[in-house]
């Protein structure tokens, strides 16, 4: 496979944390909610065109994900979702949502307002829980 | 486990076309996308709880129904979505989405106008496809 980049919208929306197994492990910078975004450094767009072996990695990055959501913010519900339609570079949202974030119950997509940042203490606190 | 029962908003606003290995296998009522729903028949509310075996057999049926939407609709983008925020009971959306649906390139969620309803011998024809 050619060099892999990262789509520019994802580059401009996003903290790049680093990268697991498979994936490129990407922060969403509104910090409003905390917002995880896996890039599997592979060519095809959809979930159903990974490998096995590829499926199984991102699961598996999903969960180190979300367990981290768990133990590092008070959130009650995960949200897990491939989409794409704008950014169609296959990449996986673990987002961890939360009764007061200000676009609950709705999805974050399309409805979150704009929000504070990170700060930099918590992008680098981040990066080393998750080994990166 | 106790004898699973699919969560009344689920029931109220789709057909249930039957049952997978793992999963029932729900059709939304408005017909304005193809909009499969999977419904693992599993006590626990989050993916990253489901047991390995579990997992692998969700992923199957994610991709029979991938498939199913590929070959039987004319799509160009799926959108895979595990989000829960009003109906805890885990499911997961299986979406065939192209340009030209109503609310393209929108989520689905919170933003597709009512629509029509499938023809009975569209839910019939699904069945059969689906082997259900």
């Amino acid at each position: 496979m050619a060099e892999f980049t990262l789509h520019p919208t994802l580059m401009a929306d996003c903290h790049v944390l680093g990268t697991l197994e498979l994936s490129q492990v990407l922060l969403h910078r509104n910090a409003s909610v905390p917002w995880f975004i896996l890039v599997p450094e592979v060519e095809v767009i959809e979930l159903c065109d990974l490998s096995a072996m590829e499926r199984a990695a991102l699961h598996a990055e999903i969960d180190t994900l979300s367990a981290r959501l768990r133990e590092d913010f008070p959130i009650t519900k995960l949200n897990v979702a491939a989409i794409g339609n704008l950014v169609p570079q296959l990449h996986v949202h673990v987002i961890g949502r939360h009764e007061t974030d200000p676009c609950w119950p709705d999805v974050v997509w399309g409805n979150l307002p704009d929000g504070p940042t990170w700060p930099e203490s918590k992008v680098k606190e981040l990066k080393r829980s998750l080994s990166l």
